[in-house]
């Protein structure tokens, strides 16, 4: 027979083989997302654009903050994951622009 | 015709439009992820496992860079990554022992 603690074991190495998953997406999805702001970095390079667009910024939390609610995610935590990847992308600008 | 100038402004735009669905990948993925995390939470408060399991963590860890690695992502900025999702995790799991 089954114990419980063998049931919750089988379950735990399926969850856990669900998010593996899950951070390939993310990983795959996160390069080409650098991909396109490393893009976007050059062109604002090239047309001596600042490296930061408040305006923009204010528009994608907005806007991520409505997905977050539409998918169950906590609104704050979205605006913490957003503030951490423009913080990158910046960085990444601020490079092209040295 | 068309300027420099104009021409930048639409790859912008087209390049923001992308940035924009990847984001909504993002977002999704991220709240299914959390739900996987949360029903690991509720499976180690039942069965008194602790909230933080290193040895997963390590094993996380070196898969992601292995990803970022095929995927052309900074390698370093994968792990930043990772440890800011498992801080969130933690958090999260350490509120269901309470």
């Amino acid at each position: 027979m089954t114990s419980d603690a063998d049931r919750a074991q089988t379950l735990l190495k399926d969850l856990r083989a669900s998010i593996d998953n899950l951070d390939a997406i993310l990983v795959h999805t996160l390069a080409e997302r650098f991909r396109c702001t490393q893009t976007v970095g050059r062109l604002k390079a090239e047309h001596n654009l600042p490296p930061a667009d408040p305006a923009r910024e204010a528009q994608q939390i907005a806007r991520l903050e409505r997905l977050a609610d539409e998918s169950g995610l906590n609104p704050e935590f979205a605006k913490k994951f957003m503030r951490f990847i423009v913080d990158e992308v910046i960085h990444h600008h601020e490079q092209f622009q040295k």
